[in-house]
């Protein structure tokens, strides 16, 4: 899969996309990575690629003249045209469900915005428009490693593993069970007696219990969407109930 | 305010917050950072910090022990306990409100996990544990930079302007309005008049408008707290009528 960023940074994806399991992906051929810089399509003699706003109002805008120029520009190149993804706040909430689904597309261009924000006619150029959260950046580029990161530890073999990009919170409408290691006890911390013994029924059984119990206290709304059996939405609402009466005995 | 990281992979932080906004920060003293090697709290020859599951399944867990003792360690030195950051699915979704909490901390130690997550016994360290979103990242790393980067641009002076980080998404309780910059006419694509008119009262209640319109397009969930007027409910109503109706003819 071919990953290019468009950003008037462009020098702060590789130290990230080249390490661990990101440079891994690379070396295999798994992720194909460019990142282009904007100031490539400026005409003027300083580079200039923001502007003020209409209107009046502090910060700078960027402008659209060479986001356009180079998004078209960037499509032009290469073997088919990419999706285009904007980020911004009225954008598509970005979740597990959209990462999966860009992991089925052959190249990806990510525009990352900087400054106050960009001229809105920028934003038609966009096939999609991803929102990371409610909260404000100093720029998209984070975005960009963000959306990155997520989607390519779904392709096959980046994990080194096939299976463990799917055994993870929200793979089964869920947050994942809680999980332990050795020593069996740390410093008076012990592990749940059943996961150390051997029997696999009950530790499935276990695990799938806590992260029922993990979800309804901290992520009710993702029950629904789960697919649980009457008597696992007994579990569920008892924790439920339990936390409403301010109860707090941890997880198991 | 000093940003202090835990984690396998220290050296993808200085690339990010060496650049830019969080390198002047960090020139200008408004942002101190440090990112610690969890390995330096291993006493294996291996440096270990991942071990197999109790209960057995896939992936590597993060052991209990070199957290725990880097977690009191650096908490031990310095000025003052650090307020103690967990990411995990289970934790607070991050937005803007937490970001502006945050900002007024003196110190904060991001921990960051990595391989299939971490001894649950691990996150009786946190005094906070948050969610960024419901996607998953190979690492806490990510995580931990937009945190710093979102708190950052928050501090007095980041942004070189104290008031550009807070005339935003989210600062009142809307998205932000439409914004546009030169030409007024980019290749066929106009600016709405009346940000070229030079009436202020004008583009101040366009600019009202456009984020009301944009928030009840997007974000109707956010509505409820703007403080609307009941003439700004209506437009509200209005717009979230109209897409209910098929209808869709853009922002103005």
């Amino acid at each position: 899969m071919r990953f290019e960023t468009l950003s008037v940074f462009p020098e702060v994806f590789a130290p990230y996309l080249d390490a661990s399991i990101m440079g891994r992906a690379q070396r295999q051929g798994i992720l194909e990575f460019e990142a282009y810089d904007l100031r490539d399509w400026t005409h003027d003699r300083h580079r200039t690629v923001d502007d003020a706003p209409f209107g009046g109002g502090q910060g700078m805008l960027m402008k659209p003249g060479p986001i356009f120029e180079a998004v078209r520009d960037i499509s032009g190149r290469g073997g088919g045209r990419p999706h285009v993804v904007f980020f911004s706040p009225c954008g598509t909430r970005y979740d597990e469900g959209v990462a999966e689904r860009l992991s089925h597309l052959d190249r990806v261009l990510l525009v990352c915005g900087r400054y106050e924000g960009m001229d809105e006619r920028a934003y038609t150029l966009a096939d999609e428009t991803l929102s990371l959260g409610d909260y404000v950046l100093t720029g998209g580029e984070l975005a960009a490693l963000v959306v990155i990161d997520s989607v390519v530890r779904l392709l096959p073999g980046a994990l080194g593993d096939d299976m463990s990009a799917r055994d993870e919170s929200f793979s089964d409408g869920l947050l994942e069970y809680a999980q332990y290691t050795r020593p069996a006890d740390y410093d008076g911390l012990r592990v749940p007696e059943v996961l150390l013994s051997g029997d696999h029924e009950r530790v499935r059984e276990w695990r799938r219990q806590s992260a029922i119990r993990r979800t309804a206290a901290w992520r009710p709304d993702l029950l629904e969407g789960a697919g649980l059996t009457p008597q696992e939405w007994e579990l569920a609402r008892s924790v439920i109930e339990e936390r409403r009466g301010g109860v707090d005995h941890g997880e198991e």
